[in-house]
Parts: C-alpha cells; sequence; structure tokens
C-alpha cells in the first residue's frame, strides 16, 4: 500500500495500523518510488532507527526507515516504556488507595478492584494511538520516508531489500533492538513464563501470585506494580536488589528506602537466589531455587516473570554483513557508531547496555551527523537514571559511597536528616507526597545531595518521590559540564516552592560557609 | 522560656508548640542571654528572615530571628504555601477519581466522601510538625539564634525589643510579610467570607458552594480544588483569568488549557465580573455583582472566597523607623535590600510583589551578604512560575505572544502538535498523565517550547500536567544565563523517558535543520 502522496489522518492511521498488525502486506512511504540513492537505511524504526532519520532528513540528507512492524517507534510504545509507565502510574495509585482505604477522600480498599489484566488490557486497547502518531509524525511533521509492515534485509552495506525491491544507500544504519533473553532453566519455555513483551501480548487471566526473576530495574518496576495490582509478589534475585552490575551510581541509602519500602507493602524479596527450574502441566506452577543457604526453595505461582538482562537482536545483521559483536551478541561500534564493516552503523540497543531511550536516540543522531560528514562521537558513560517502584526514583552522579571513596571532604544534604525518624518529619514533601506527608511521614520520599567539600561542586543527586524526574535532565547537564555546578550557584536558583526535590533550598541554608558541613 | 542550653527533640518541639500557641511566654535561643551586638535582627522568621539569617550565620555573622508565633517559617507553612500544596495534590486525586469513577481499580465516585472540611482538618491537625522542624533546624543544624511566641519592635535601626529585653544590632531587618486584603465592598467582614489564612483558620462546616473573588493564582488554585472537593465553585474575575497585572509570560494557549479544563470540571467562571455586595444574616449568604453587560448577578454561597491581592505588613515598621514606602504599602528598597533609613534593610513579601518563596528567600540572602561586606545585588524581574488547577502549570521566559511580539522568526514545538485534535492523540504522556493519555486523552496536558528561529535559543517553556515543575528551576537558569540554551544544546541533553515535558526530544527532532520550523 503506498501513501506517499495521501495525507493519513491520526484516525486513518489507527485503523491502517489495527487492519495491519496480522498480515504482512507493506505501507510504504517513499519518494520517486524508492529510486536513487538514499544516504542512508535505518534498519528498524524504533527509538534509534526514527530519531537517527528524523536528524538525518532535518540536516538535508535522505534517510529510509525499514521496520517489520506496520509502525514506527518499535518496542518502546509496543510493549516496553510506554505500558511500564502506564502499570507505574498505577502503581502509584493503587498504593495510595491501599496506604488511605477509608480514610479522608479514599473508599474502603476494595482488592476486586485491582487487576493486572485490566491495565494490561487497557494499554493492549490503545498502543495503536501511539503508532498512530508516530506514523503521522514520521511522514507530516519529519517528512521522512519509511516503508513499514515489512522486514528489511541488507545484502550489502550499499544495497537494502525490503517490500520486494531493492533500495540503493550509502550506507546502512542498524538498529534492531534487543531481546529479553530467556531464563536458562529447565521449565524456561512454558506458558505463563511471561517478560515484558509477551505480557502484554500474551497474559488473559487474572494473576493472585508471581515469581519474578531478576534483580536490577525491570525486576523491581514489575514486582511494584504486580503487588500493588493485587498479585503475591515473590522476587528471587541473585545480588542484592538493584546492586547489579549494569545499574550505576545506585546510593545505598536510597535503594534501602525503596528495597525497604516495597517489603514493607508485602513483597517477598530474597537476595542470593538462584533459580533451578520452572514446573506445570499446562504452565508455569511451581518454582524451585536455590535459596542464600543453599536450600531449596519451592513457590506455587500463577506466572513467572523473566526480569534478567536482554540480549541484542544482532543475529541477522551479523550474517548478512559481518559486522563484529561482543560477548553479550551486542553490535561492537566506536564512538561515532561506526561498525566493524565501512559504511555500515549500529545503534540503540543492539549495541549493548545501557539499552535507554536518551542513548538510543542519540546514537541516531550520532550516526546521521556521522554520514552527513559532521564528524561527531557520543560518550554515554555518564547519565541520569530513573526507576519506579511505587515511587519515583531518580539518580544522577555518584552514590555517597562512590564520592567518599573519590574524596577527601564529602558532604551530604538529606531529606529527612541522618539524626531525624522519618516518622517525627514530614519531610521532604511537595507535589505528590503531601498526603504522606501529613498522614503518613515514613512515606513522604527521600532524597540526597552529594558534594565535594573542597571544590564545592555537586557530585550526585538521589531522590525518592515524585515529580523530581524530569529535572534530573537538567541536572545532569549542570553537573556533567565542564565547570560542573557548585552549591553556590545552586542556592542562587529560583525555587518553585514546595519543589520536589529541596536541593535549590538546601544549598542556600549552607552556601553561605567557607567550610562546607552536612545538613 | 529558654532552651538555648537544651537539645529539643521534633517530639518536644511539637508539644512545645502546641502548648503556646495561645499564650504569649516568649521562647528564646539565645547566646550569652542575647547581649552583645548582633549583626543584624531579623523581625519576622518567615521564609526570608531564617533564610537570611541562616546565611548570616553560614558567613560567620551573628543573626538574632524574633517572630510573634512560637514557631519560625513563617505563614508558608502555618496558612499559605502547604496548605495549598495539600489541597492542590488532594484536587488532582480527586478530579482522576471521578474523571474515572467505576473504571478500572477506581470505584464509583462517592461525592460524599469529598470535603473540603477534612482536608482543612487534616492540614491543622499536622501542621505543628513543620513547625517543629523548622524550629530544630533552625537551632541545631543551622545554629541561629531566635525568640519566638514573642512580637518584636524596633525603637531604633541599632534597638530591637522583644520578650522584655532589648537587643543591640549593626542592623534591623524587616521581614514581616503580608495579608490579605480585604474584599472593598459592604459585606467584606462578615463571618465566612475566607482567605487563604481565615480559611484554615476557621472553617467548621462542611460548604456545598462557594464564590470566589479574583483573577490570579490564588483565586484559580482554590477555585480548582474547592470544585473537586465537592463544593460547586463560581469565580468572579474583573479581568479575564490569569489575565491580572502580577502574572506576566502566561501563555494563551496554556491559559486557555487550564481555564476551559476548569470549566470541563463544572467550575462556574464569569470574566468582567465586579463584586458589589456581601449579604447575609449570620454570615455570607448571598453574593451580588455586577456582570460583564453591567447585568446585576446575584448566587447564594456558603462562603466567600476572597482570591484578590496581598498587602504588606508594613504599617509598625513605618512607624517605628520611619522607611519610606510605595503605593501599595510595599517598602521600598534598592537591589540590596536597602530601605529608605541607613542599617534597616527589608526582605519578602513586604517590599511588594512577587510574593514567591523564591524571592523572599534569596532577598534574606541577599541582605545578609551585603550586610557581612559582600556587595551584592538581587535581581528578580525574570523567574520561573508555577500554579495549580487539578493539574500542575508551569512556565519560565517568554509566552508565544510575546515572543512574536519580540523577534522575527518565532518557532514554536508543542505537544500535541497544532494540527492534531487533542482527543486523537495520546500525548503529552508520563508520570501522571499515563492513564488520562489511555483512556482520555485530551486531559493528558498541553506543552509548548518557544524558540528564537534565528538564534536558536529557546526563548519560553510552558507546560501543563505532572512532573515537570521542578525541572523548570533548571530551565529558569539556562536559559537566563547569558549564553542562553539553543534547541542545539537542549537536543544533546540526556532525557529520562518518558519524561514529562517532551522538550529535549521534540528540540532533537528539529534541530538538524539550519531554518528551524514549527513541530
Amino acid at each position: 500500500m503506498d501513501i506517499a502522496n495521501s495525507t493519513v489522518s491520526m484516525a486513518e492511521w489507527n485503523s491502517l495500523i489495527e487492519g495491519h498488525m496480522n498480515d504482512d502486506e507493506p505501507i510504504t512511504n517513499l519518494q520517486d518510488g524508492g529510486g536513487g540513492t538514499y544516504d542512508a537505511v535505518f534498519l528498524g524504526g524504533g527509538a534509534a532507527g526514527r530519531f537517527g532519520a528524523a536528524y538525518m532528513k532535518a540536516m538535508g540528507g535522505r534517510p529510509l526507515i525499514i521496520d517489520r512492524w506496520p509502525f514506527l517507534g518499535g518496542t518502546c510504545p509496543h510493549q516496553a516504556c510506554v505500558p511500564h509507565h502506564l502499570f507505574s502510574e498505577s502503581a502509584a495509585l493503587l498504593d495510595r488507595q491501599r496506604w488511605f482505604s477509608d480514610e479522608l477522600f479514599f473508599p474502603p480498599f476494595d482488592e476486586s478492584r485491582a487487576s493486572i489484566l485490566d491495565l494490561v488490557n487497557l494499554f493492549r486497547d490503545g498502543r495503536v494511538t501511539a503508532h498512530a502518531f508516530m506514523n503521522w509524525q514520521t511522514k507530516e511533521q519529519l517528512e521522512v520516508e519509511y516503508v513499514v509492515n515489512a522486514p528489511g534485509r541488507a545484502l550489502d552495506p550499499h544495497t537494502v531489500e525490503a517490500a520486494g525491491q531493492t533500495f540503493d544507500t550509502r550506507t546502512v544504519v542498524i538498529g534492531l533492538g534487543a531481546h529479553q533473553k530467556p531464563l536458562a532453566v529447565p521449565g524456561y519455555d512454558l506458558p505463563r513464563v511471561f517478560d515484558w513483551a509477551t505480557l502484554v501480548e500474551d497474559l488473559d487471566y487474572e494473576p493472585r501470585r508471581c515469581v519474578i526473576v531478576g534483580g536490577s530495574k525491570v525486576a523491581v518496576e514489575y514486582g511494584a506494580f504486580f503487588q500493588a495490582a493485587g498479585c503475591q509478589t515473590t522476587i528471587l534475585s541473585r545480588s542484592p536488589l538493584l546492586r547489579t552490575p549494569n545499574l550505576h551510581h545506585v546510593d545505598e541509602d536510597i535503594r534501602r528506602y525503596v528495597v525497604d519500602g516495597m517489603r514493607e507493602r508485602g513483597v517477598e524479596i530474597i537476595e542470593g537466589a538462584q533459580l533451578t527450574e520452572i514446573k506445570g502441566s499446562d504452565g508455569a506452577e511451581r518454582v524451585i531455587a536455590t535459596g542464600p543457604d543453599g536450600e531449596t526453595l519451592e513457590f506455587e505461582t500463577d506466572f513467572v516473570f523473566n526480569g534478567t538482562g536482554e540480549a541484542p537482536n544482532s543475529a541477522e545483521s551479523k550474517k548478512w554483513l559481518g559486522v563484529a559483536t561482543g560477548d553479550n551478541d551486542e553490535i561492537l561500534v566506536d564512538a561515532s557508531m561506526r561498525t566493524s564493516v565501512e559504511d555500515v552503523y549500529a545503534i540503540g540497543d543492539i549495541i549493548g547496555a545501557p539499552m535507554e531511550m536518551f542513548k538510543a536516540r542519540k546514537c541516531g543522531m550520532t550516526a546521521a551527523r556521522n554520514i552527513m560528514g559532521e564528524p561527531i562521537e557520543f560518550d554515554f558513560s555518564e547519565y541520569p537514571d530513573f526507576l519506579h517502584t511505587t515511587y519515583e526514583m531518580s539518580w544522577v552522579g555518584l552514590s555517597e559511597e562512590e564520592a567518599r571513596a573519590a574524596y577527601d571532604h564529602v558532604v551530604v544534604i538529606q531529606m529527612p536528616p541522618k539524626s531525624v525518624d522519618h516518622d517525627d518529619i514530614p519531610l521532604p514533601c511537595a507535589e505528590g507526597t503531601m498526603l504522606y506527608a501529613f498522614a503518613k511521614p515514613g512515606l513522604s520520599g527521600f532524597q540526597k545531595c552529594v558534594i565535594d567539600g573542597e571544590s564545592r561542586r555537586i557530585l550526585g543527586c538521589h531522590h525518592v518521590g515524585y515529580g523530581a524526574k524530569d529535572a534530573f535532565q537538567y541536572l545532569d547537564y549542570l553537573i556533567h559540564r565542564p565547570e560542573g555546578l557548585t552549591i553556590d550557584e545552586m542556592g542562587q536558583m529560583n525555587e518553585l516552592f514546595l519543589n520536589p526535590e529541596h536541593f535549590i533550598q538546601l544549598s542556600r541554608l549552607r552556601g553561605g560557609r567557607k567550610d562546607l558541613v552536612d545538613l
């Protein structure tokens, strides 16, 4: 189906995508029928490919995106970030409804209304609208050519085949994403062993107990959600929760606050546990693991959630083009996103960790600029990070422990202060934690700012609560710019009171001192 | 009562403050019994005085705070910002409960649970904890001397009297705040004519309808809360809502989104109305006004809320010290916070608009630094701003209209895009708007970034939704620094996806273009 010369409205895209979810008719938006030579063919129209192509087009180049799904945007709006955000917002609301059951304007909590399935269905029914927007925006606003609902195949670095035709191109940019690695135990392939992708595709019953395997973001995020949505959750983690190699800079006080909070809400967390087998006749029903002391653990369950690591989708590219890959199947690239094969670039999750949106998009932009003759490198070793429990947890820069290892005179400003019991103090409070602060102070969050007392520079910021995540994007920029950000500059800023993270005001309370001390 | 040599815990402060709310026994925390000479006596221990004194102490100076209440912190935690935040958070939650009544995990909305009085009581019962923290922190962490529960009186610029003793000082710093101006109509002094201060002190019944007078922040914020809490609300405003002289940079699209949203939620808004009289036998029962076409309007009501402007508490200072004041009774100061009288400074709301927390605190810090011999000026003509409806609305820099008046080539990036119906598009979405995005897209907020196409600098950012307010503190710093912030720098930042304001990612989609265009 050729839409190059039509204006397709949002509503029309909705039905067009719905209609093609289960067929293989390509939808093409091509200039000159795809003739001529492209500057790049982006294999995969997820975040990396879409943003890379958009940037290249904006620079005056000619990109083409090819995606196997009938929509652009990739797994994020289809299975990953967007449902996760919907579920985490629901978890936060359910959590508040539980704590305030039959208090104030909250009715008695009705357990029968808590449902994972309802929210999965809400997501499934609504996700096409986000897909429609991606297709609409990419065509109408960004003016990028694409072929969707058709897998692409690189014949060589200058020829790509899709939808029954071949496209000539100066370069190929691979952005085919990653997938959940299966669990390496017997029973890994039973029905009712879900991951973030299959959960939203396959769940068709209401689970009331589950076992999650993993100890990092996905395990914590989905665990908090399942528990809040009425599903008794057990997390089996080899490492202490959130102390996995792929997460850096997690402050121990912050970690403890969120992990303790999950336990307080009923999540069973077993650290030092090793999954050994999943059993069941029609699907996962029983989980066997080895406990921290070598004991055998058994759990009845309604499903198993695989929250362990992901692996890049690099097999086809390796076969087609011979690109070199690393230990976790990631395509190896330099800081300009060049692979081992000339004129072949790789971007996004397929080049390995961190598998985060900012990296995917900026990889795409970096590849586009290099292909268009604007040499540029992208260093993603430092970045702000976040995860959800029933709170938002955001962090950037060094943890207190990391700072103390690297600096002689570390100063910490935190809320609540170290010397005060949180249950005695309604702080921190601001948007999202006001009711907690007044009725259940210990639930009102936690925050910490880590400072080098010598240079007075802010080394790290850490927050648990609501409403601060967005700010960490700018804190990342400020503390990582060459001149950094001092406590004095922070204290000179104009806060919006009550502000979810109290960093500006607290900096001002200490900033007058030549010899900085904790607060 | 002398506490200088005791450590008073948070719990002890709670009962100490409760016990002294209705007596006039001073509580003193003085070194050397208050002997010697202070660098400054801060009259008023609200935000301005407390932060000024803390900064002076941190610099090595000797400040003394005197406050008539038995606690520090002033009106903010007692009657103003803190209850407002508690009410606005509740309004947002109530609003969501109403929209999702009997959907998903939300039970049928129970109107009988919606209660202004319950929330006022929650605040009244809990506010002492915030007070306790202020007293505790100021003594134990900030080591500032104070006299509370005793009014101070300046005999001259170097002598202040309080609690039956006199204190010698190099300077006096006046930070006595502001008060709501009474309505200038007959019936202004009836019972049940409330303002933000008297509402939390005096409300003792459940109102079911109300009339608000005013068209700026306070009127909009309390109006949104009252309506969400089950009180049918009418707002009488002379100007169009949020088009009052004390609010600058409010973008018209944003204004329309929130005002239309309030109307959609049932708030009756009458612009161009002029209050003429409040009538009633036992208290306010009936409101008479002139409508926009000169017609007479009458309303039955359970209370009247005065949401018009405030006036500085400058009368005593003028009498005592002869400081010069302006048209609205504000104490006139220069950019160093010096009044017309040598060695007398004034800070915070008492120097006039904007009566915002950042200004109060930074005024205090500015006075402290100047008094301590570090000359510094404070320009508060530009700053980020926010208000609540059932959303958070945040803005900084120029509105689109202001930008178009000042620049030839203005580019606008907004969500949803101008050409798409909001009901067709689940954007913007992120923390706080996920459920809306999936179930009721039109309610998912609105955002806009205004850019100068020539310099590529960001001129203004505007957001309605949740979770972006904190970020605007840093956006303010970035766009107002001398070099500003370009769309290219914005597009190079590391976003935390899904981010409540989509400015970084949207900048990146356009940043590749030499000739910037709208998105």
